[in-house]
């Protein structure tokens, strides 16, 4: 093990109230040791360290000047939050970081008072926000509310609505709009364009600027309505910035880096005035550790690594990622089909899009984090005959669920549902789970859902989609490496509808959709040498179901067990909504319908979580037992 | 009947290719004839009039300079459509709309081809306008797209995601904003405001200016990105308007009702240019017809009218709708606790919100139609402390899901969800229908998710969501009249997880979930005529399940039919999985669910819509009968 990193001075900061009993001049250093602590953790965990690292003059300025946690401070998104959980006492715990049992990668309300608003998905924290200072307004506390949000964040329309809200309000919120010119991806769109001249146009705004803009801002004799007018009307004619429009007033832009700048805005604003505020921030994501700094991606997120050259430790992949074989089926199906479109929201990479940009750029959009746009933008290119490719993690696709049903299901407009991260996905927890898609969509008339059992299946669902053009099709696909499969040159159209017969038994069927197949598989090995003949089906598609072939399992077996890697109302209650339609239960058959459990499971491992959720083979194989009211116990299910 | 209008010029117009026949200074005839026959139209069918008077100039002006349909014509919601609907081919089935079997209330492409995207909710015409002029560039035609928008819709974060999106993008889209400061209520929010001033600020702008704007605009010889380049650093310095910030060319305000501004307006943008073009029109809801531009909603939906006086027939109400009802228990429970507030997106008068408005206007929040932040803004509310009522339509709710997921399930914050229209709507047809919400609520851990079976049983629910402060809770209820039942002072506060036998049988359970109760009691009454004795129970909760008396009903009677206006995947899906999971189907219960059907159903009166669907006595009869293989028929079910 290598030795911890020196931190005399936080060493003495457990707690924010610890880092109030500061000096000012103290806190550059205090700044440094927070990022050798932070390099250092997440060296051993790996996690999110360009955006926390970009953070942390602004993490401590924010706890030093407001009274935090009875003034609340959000981070939107988290992966940002790693200095404040050290600052806040989770520096004990910091490198168990998206462990199972430890802490969670983002900010979370069951752990800390210091986290008021739980975050992960972009885009929520100035709403949070917004509704914790109509609290205090209507509570008559004076208590603060700190909404710290990216630029990459403000492309989402919730966070727009917010905006939108918030203006018309005189509630007193202060917005940290923490502008690095870099999100997950390097942000696309109008917004960042503007922010990027507000931030380029001028300098960072100087003493004596600020202090007229604070003065202006303050004004506390003028009644705050005619402060207000005045202001909207110079805003007009003079020309305010797109927050003042919007009903903020807006500071900035100002170095995030420097405390200088940092603590006498942020105390004069905590001190005096009213109504909404933007702080306009600038930083540099990494900043302080020149790996990151070098980095394209600024080290947005990082396996473990070496801390003084940087270098990332490399997971020995067994597979190619489900990710890296749907991009390159797109790419290979859209070298085919130039009617073939893909859109991503801020993904590119995450989603595997970036492989069709390389080769098709004009044919590849990133809409920004607004998975609401990105799906009508998509309905509006498949009206025109094209084929897109709205390529979506399941737990954002429910950004666009409203959009899915109203343009494209309602429509028949043949879209194509690419569903990355579908089921659970380890590290990143339950915000980020994909437990509901197949639920969400299979209810709706008409649409094609279909879930991949391993990465060939996820080629010819690629092709399939690609090929289908009768309305809207969806395929999911879990995080993660393939199962070893060999691949096939170019995927193949299934017929729609259709299940594959794996393993054909007598007495028990197990009817798999998506990734649990191989563990269908296994338990099928212990079910059968228990004497327990066993059929296994790759079900392929929730909708529209394989009635004949869902028919014969119900007829010829005495137990039936659909698996599914999510919640719920989805794959198995389609199934059982058939059986129990066409009188297939009334007769003995002993059916169960394995789902993902009904609580939201922190991160763990994913053969953990698995486990938990009774989704292993052990699990199949003691559901069956417990249906045919044995207790045997298999051979692989033991193991 | 009264005789219908006079209208020569219309006469001659079937197609818009007709209207391009006519000259400039005949459409203001037109426009009098097309404003005639609308409100002579509505005044036979009812539904949404303001909108459409508001938009006669600007509908024949666009159809006049664009070669619709090659050039596609989206109109935002689709309130305003009826114009167009007269002017294009569908004028003979004018007074068949939002009827059975006629014209749909929205655009729709099942339609017309004149209606190239579909719309009924708001804000989704920039995303799909874009995704169609992308299209169109791929496609390399010069086919133009316009987008009609309304400023209310504007507070949707949606159309904020398409604006940064197609001012990143080069793409040729039209973006005609329609500002006639009022949606279906008046309109909030900060960009409200600032469209006001915009509007109020300048007169409508001279030819002069015009002349010069277009000028600026159209410098063909120009390189774009340097013309573009310019124009920005000029909106930076000068102060551009937010459109322009975003990246559109912004023209306006101009008014609506003029044809002298409108075509030469439109002529030259259709001509020249290149890139995103915000066209910011002034117009007057209700324009043209005195009753309408009197009337404080200025007639936004109607029933059956006078066209004379202007006065509506009045329904006569055989009890007070759900929404008042809940309208006033919310009051009352908000009268006896204050940290009780309420928050609608843009629907005061739709949700019965606008009675807390009155008597409690500082605790009621219109955010605007910005469905993903009303979500979140109440979450942050609940997580102070207090008790947030989120109330939206059923549909609506599919905006906010990803919020109701992140923000409010995973952190168990107790925001109540009070879901009006769940379940058939009539006339607004499938786009409104609430059909989804039971599915994609219950499968969410800790959730509580309830139905009213009647008026009385919303007020209980509405107190139990007030009284319940563990977790997140709703509780839906349809569009529409109650049943009739004698209101209690104050609603009970019901045990969360409990239902209630309504009729003790022995031989067939009836399980209901919401308001298909009275047709199990009346499908019971025939049922026993027919001896097979029936248990009627209300569910009330969906999740938690009443287990107890669910396993009770398997396991004493032959067959259990759960019943729910919704689709599959929800109440019945959550008490089959119980059932298969304790083997409860194991020995011959016949199990069915009965679910809305698999397929989109258009407008129709609701108790057609129900048979339709099986839904009503008779088909629950017949589902009995079925299931024990027998084929009789019931004294109601035969009525």
């Amino acid at each position: 093990m290598t030795s911890l990193p020196l931190t005399p001075l936080l060493d003495k900061v457990r707690y924010p109230a610890d880092l109030r009993e500061l000096e000012d001049r103290d806190l550059p250093q205090l700044a440094r040791e927070v990022r050798d602590e932070m390099i250092d953790a997440v060296s051993k965990t790996g996690g999110h360290l360009g955006a926390g690292l970009g953070v942390v003059e602004l993490t401590i300025a924010i706890h030093k000047v407001f009274d935090t946690p009875n003034d609340r401070l959000i981070f939107d998104v988290g992966h940002q939050c790693y200095p404040h959980k050290i600052l806040t006492g989770r520096r004990d715990r910091i490198r168990t970081l998206r462990q199972e049992g430890g802490l969670s990668g983002f900010t979370k309300r069951a752990e800390s008072l210091y986290d008021p608003f739980g975050a992960a998905h972009s885009s929520t924290s100035i709403s949070a926000g917004l509704g914790m200072a109509v609290a205090a307004d209507l509570s008559g506390t004076d208590r603060k509310v700190i909404a710290v949000i990216g630029d990459g964040a403000m492309s989402a329309g919730m966070a727009y609505e917010a905006l939108n809200n918030a203006g018309a309000l005189d509630a007193r919120l202060i917005v940290i709009l923490n502008d690095n010119d870099m999100s997950i991806a390097p942000p696309t769109g109008a917004m960042s364009a503007y922010l990027a001249r507000l931030a380029s146009g001028r300098t960072y705004m100087g003493f004596r600027d600020l202090g007229k803009k604070l003065t202006a801002y303050l004004g506390k004799t003028v009644d705050r309505a005619i402060t207000r007018a005045v202001e909207h009307a110079r805003g007009y004619v003079t020309g305010g910035t797109m927050f003042e429009e919007m009903g903020f007033y807006h500071i900035g832009p100002i170095d995030g880096h420097s405390f200088e700048h940092l603590l006498p805005v942020l105390r004069n604003v905590r001190d005096n005035g009213q109504g909404p505020v933007l702080i306009h921030v600038v930083t540099q994501k990494g900043k302080g550790y020149a790996p990151a700094e070098a980095a394209a991606d600024k080290y947005h997120g990082v396996n473990k690594f070496d801390v003084i050259t940087g270098a990332q430790a490399k997971a020995k992949p067994n597979a190619p990622s489900y990710t890296a074989v749907f991009g390159e089926a797109l790419v290979q199906e859209a070298t085919l089909d130039e009617k073939i479109v893909g859109i991503t929201a801020a993904m590119p990479s995450g989603t595997g899009l970036d492989k069709l940009a390389e080769i098709f750029p004009k044919r590849t959009f990133d809409v920004g984090i607004a998975e609401q746009h990105a799906v009508t933008f998509a309905a509006g290119l498949a009206a025109e005959g094209f084929k897109p490719f709205c390529a979506l993690y399941s737990t954002f696709l429910q950004r666009g669920y409203d959009q899915v049903v109203h343009d494209v299901a309602i429509q028949g407009l043949p879209v194509r549902f690419p569903i990355d991260r579908a089921g659970f996905v380890g590290a990143d927890g339950p915000t980020h789970a994909g437990s509901f898609d197949t639920g969400f969509l299979a209810s709706l008339p008409g649409f094609v859902v279909m879930a991949a059992a391993d990465e060939a299946e996820l080629k010819h669902m690629v092709r399939t989609a690609a090929a289908y053009d009768a309305g809207p099709i969806s395929f999911r696909y879990p995080r993660g490496e393939g199962v070893g499969v060999q691949l096939p040159e170019r995927g193949e159209i299934l017929e729609i509808g259709k299940g594959r017969v794996m393993k054909q038994g007598t007495k028990v069927a197990l009817l798999s959709f998506g990734t649990r197949l191989a563990d269908c598989l296994l338990a099928a090995e212990d079910l059968d040498a228990a004497g327990l003949s066993t059929t296994v089906v790759d079900a392929r598609f929730a909708k529209p179901l394989d009635a004949d072939l869902i028919r014969q399992l119900a007829r010829h077996h005495a137990v039936l067990v659909t698996v599914e890697e999510g919640a719920v109302g989805g794959f198995g209650s389609q199934v059982v909504q058939l059986l129990a339609s066409e009188g297939l239960l009334d007769n003995g058959l002993k059916f169960r319908s394995l789902v993902l459990p009904d609580f939201w499971m922190d991160q763990a491992k994913p053969e953990v979580m698995y486990a938990k959720a009774g989704l292993d083979a052990a699990g199949i194989t003691q559901t069956v037992f417990k249906a045919l009211g044995q207790a045997g116990v298999g051979v692989n299910a033991a193991g």
